[in-house]
């Protein structure tokens, strides 16, 4: 069993930092929430849903004081600065941990700014990123999903496991990997994912026709508009903080697209039909992952 | 009110052919149907289903004979070949419409089979392209989905108000466009996006990883993978008769997307976060279309 978290400090109150806040609280696993924020109103909000009892919006360094669990859902490259204000009001024994959707360039950026004292395990919840702000957040956001963590070389086993099992007390699955292996992975199935959907709706939205394209998009087109509604800060830090793994998908993607459209322009019917049966396979490949992840929680 | 069909051949019996059935039969607006195709098995669950009272599998020319509407939800590429098979057995009254994804060179291939007596109204229902097959198909498929029609020059006025009033009597919106614009529009809003996400597909699944990639897609490729469930056939012959309009749709988009990979690789952070930003604006076109379609309906 895991033990409480007497005084928890959320910095960023959106989605995820609330859900996090939340699903503690809901499990009795947080006795006090701070949060810390540059939006009054946000945390004003956060404090009538009873997801802080207390907010910071100018005083990190004051709001950090006495935790023993520092929670960042910042964007990513908002971290550092922050990091810099609160290290020296850290408690010995604090750990901070975070859910930033990129790793490695973070950790470079923040471990060096930690005293040594400070445990610090990096993690990415992989949960939510259409919706945004406190209100969207609830208590059950991690239930069966992902949370990576990517421990460095200077996280100590205690840290890890501590913050292991208050992720798995809010439902999620929790895998650890090197930074630069998530980095790669999420380059691919999420990021890469995002930047192909979002070039999308650029060019049918840019594209000029006597009638609006948009009216008639039931066939195709809608399922990546979701895409478009997630936080443009939020990509625009992924993008420059994972920037090499992500040039590498999409390198790689525009390999398969260009293979693709040569197909069309030579009309290989048997070619176009090959690839579009292949591709039927990813249905049985994730009804296999959903079924690992089943015998996984099974063992827990 | 639209006058009932006396008998509907459908030709390709599937998710599409089979709703439309069961849509005109609902409404009581289709006396006799009967069914042709290649596979026995699925006519069989088409008549068990009550989907259709006869069915051949083999004769073509006599499914048709004494129809008085001909309604063809083949695959685009296999109707010529069947159109030849069938035009002299057609009654001089019969309609032959059909719900192909491209229109402009279908009619070109379709058009000088058929004696001038028959009246030939293309058409495509924007509806259901991921599931398949007759146990998919439902009377409701059709509700609140465009249909468009691309009437020729050889159409008559009266031909086309029979389909229409047919189509609208399944709950569809009809719209009538030049078939050449017809399949820019949908080469933009549907052909571009399934080519798009079949690419990321065939990438993510090609990609030499120690860990199963596809295990941890909930962030962004997910939503890709049900446009890998379309059929194969299909979309091969999408890419094979509208390829002119395609090309340049994926031209287009590879613009967009090399634009968006050397923001990245410039660390364009300002350009990127508008280019994410813009996309936002999708939503609110999307319920402006909607709001556009619901006051079309109450005009109805």
């Amino acid at each position: 069993v895991t033990a409480p978290v007497r005084r928890l400090c959320v910095i960023g109150v959106g989605l995820i930092g609330g859900s996090f806040a939340r699903a503690l609280r809901e499990k009795g696993l947080a006795q006090k929430v701070v949060g810390v924020g540059r939006s009054e109103a946000n945390l004003i909000k956060a404090k009538r849903l009873g997801v802080v009892d207390h907010y910071f919006t100018d005083d990190p360094a004051e709001a950090v004081r006495e935790a023993d669990l520092v929670f960042f859902s910042t964007p990513v490259r908002a971290m550092p600065e922050i990091v810099k204000t609160i290290s020296r009001a850290l408690a010995p024994d604090c750990i901070v941990t975070d859910a930033g959707s990129t790793k490695a360039s973070l950790i470079q950026a923040i471990e060096p700014l930690l005293p040594d004292s400070i445990q610090f395990v990096p993690g990415h919840p992989i949960a939510g990123k259409e919706k945004s702000g406190v209100r969207a957040s609830k208590a059950n956001l991690f239930n069966e999903r992902w949370v990576i963590l990517t421990p460095t070389a200077r996280t100590k086993k205690a840290a890890l496991a501590r913050v292991r099992g208050l992720w798995e007390a809010c439902g999620a699955w929790v895998e650890c990997m090197p930074p630069a292996e998530h980095d790669q992975v999420f380059g691919a199935v999420s990021h890469l994912p995002h930047l192909v959907a979002y070039a999308l709706v650029d060019t049918i939205m840019g594209w000029d026709s006597p009638r609006p394209l948009i009216g008639y998009s039931a066939g195709g087109f809608r399922d990546f508009t979701r895409i478009a509604a997630s936080s443009p800060e939020m990509w625009r830090d992924i993008c420059l903080e994972n920037r090499k793994a992500i040039l590498k998908a999409m390198d790689r993607y525009g390999q398969t697209f260009a293979h693709l459209r040569q197909m069309v322009e030579s009309g290989d019917g048997r070619g176009l039909e090959k690839l579009f049966s292949d591709a039927r396979a990813v249905k049985a490949q994730l009804r296999h992952a959903k079924r690992l992840r089943a015998e996984r929680k099974g063992l827990r």
